[in-house]
């Protein structure tokens, strides 16, 4: 049952298109923020085969903000917007589409969410090794973002898909400056990666619900001072995390990239700061119930 | 500021589209009774230019439910929808689109919704002399509704404007069955007519706030039985309406007729009855704020 009885004719439009999605914690986000910074706006979820025309109509729509695009229009969405961001088009898909004057413009939240997770954390990327395993789309906004902060000493990538892992790499070679290794993993390339890496990020679903029980990384490869980054959230607290900490590491949960994504396209919809001690909430009540 | 925390991924989605849309009472009162009867709907006032796309973009999203459409868009929306009633064709307008397993029907309420306000009010419409005055669109929408039903003794139709009143007389003439007497409006020919009207609608803005202290009827022109109906709600009663009551006249606001649009409306949105008495509370509160 909805609540809705303080939208007015000047409530501001935003939505999540995909399909499907009726498991979004978008709305739940997005409503509690627009709500906790007293914002005259509404966020509703729209199930969408048709990308082209839903995204025509919202252009059409004169209080249309914003939208977030899940799958699967992630890539296509490209297409129907005014601009992308030259780290977007390298990556090749959008989450987020912002209607300011009529022009739409598409930007992906994946690796600014991460990249935000670890300045927030206070890990320096500044001549690290930054190690990540799997690369999937995910990774690869996080890897594309993080290259172009072209400060690393070295970006290395470890996946068992041995065709996209060289894909990944020759686009990021050609699309940035930052040294590129990868690997095909297996034992013996996560131990020698495992040795050099000062920060490791997980994309893959290993460890994620319902098969909570297993890890890609044995513990004994960490070493004193490593930083352990899972994209997975749920469980907030992975296998991995679990022993990363235990070995004195410091870890970050995918929550908080999860968070900070929401957090930049709020601001994006509204230009106004987030209330992000409110989406913190939210989400981990959501993510509890 | 919206209070929209209760809005879910699986909320249906309704609008309201036109240029402009600011002041519209349509987002409280589809609101407060989708609240009121627990339906997970929501309902936003979108300020619309590109009509076209704008009725593609909401074909396109899996949960729209429908929409209101206010000018400048209610001629053209007919040529957007999949279907549109025989009355509605005649009449050439339309305010209302429901989707339903992806088909847009469009409709208008206007005549629906005065028709309405008369048999609630317990008016007989067999054998009655119907006056109209006023021929603009929701004249024409009225008149075409009425006509239709088949059972006027006649309907006659009074307006200074000649060559509206010869375009609408003609169009109902063949549309419909119901006899129909028209005449430019002036002291004599609406003396004649009320001489024999039993009911007389208002369609004019005649008496509208802020120029309330004009009506078009002499009082010394009611007749004893005669029921006048006022499309005009701002105010709620009229010069019009305060004399006939004062002369023993039943009477009908044209709050009546509104309030019944949103139910109409409501209740193609959602396949539910309509909260009638939420929705008359909310179109009082905001009549009087």
């Amino acid at each position: 049952m909805s609540d809705t009885q303080s939208i007015s004719p000047r409530t501001q439009f935003c939505a999540l298109i995909g399909n499907p999605v009726g498991h979004s914690l978008s709305p739940a986000i997005h409503n509690a923020a627009f709500t906790a910074t007293a914002q005259d706006f509404v966020y509703v979820a729209c199930p969408v085969e048709d990308l082209k025309n839903a995204l025509a109509g919202m252009r059409a729509l004169g209080n249309f903000r914003g939208m977030s695009i899940t799958i699967p229009h992630k890539i296509d969405a490209m297409k129907y917007v005014d601009e992308v961001a030259e780290v977007d088009r390298a990556i090749g898909s959008i989450n987020t589409v912002i209607c300011r004057e009529g022009k739409l413009t598409g930007f992906g939240t994946d690796g600014p969410g991460a990249l935000k997770a670890l300045v927030d954390a206070g890990v320096e990327l500044e001549k690290k090794n930054l190690l990540m395993l799997g690369c999937g789309g995910a990774a690869r906004a996080i890897a594309f973002t993080l290259a172009y902060q072209n400060c690393l000493a070295e970006l290395a990538m470890l996946d068992i898909n041995e065709d996209l892992l060289q894909e990944l790499s020759a686009d990021l070679r050609a699309g940035t400056r930052t040294p590129i290794m990868s690997s095909v993993m297996n034992e013996a390339s996560l131990a020698v990666a495992m040795a050099k890496a000062d920060i490791i990020i997980h994309c893959t679903p290993v460890g994620m619900h319902p098969k909570e029980e297993v890890s890609l990384i044995p513990a004994e490869l960490f070493r004193a001072g490593q930083v352990v980054f899972d994209v997975v959230y749920n469980p907030l607290e992975t296998k991995l995390l679990k022993e990363a900490k235990a070995s004195g590491l410091q870890t970050i949960s995918g929550v908080e990239m999860f968070i900070n994504q929401a957090v930049l396209q709020f601001e994006q919809f509204t230009g106004v700061d987030a209330p992000i001690d409110v989406m913190r909430r939210v989400v981990m009540e959501q993510l509890s119930s």
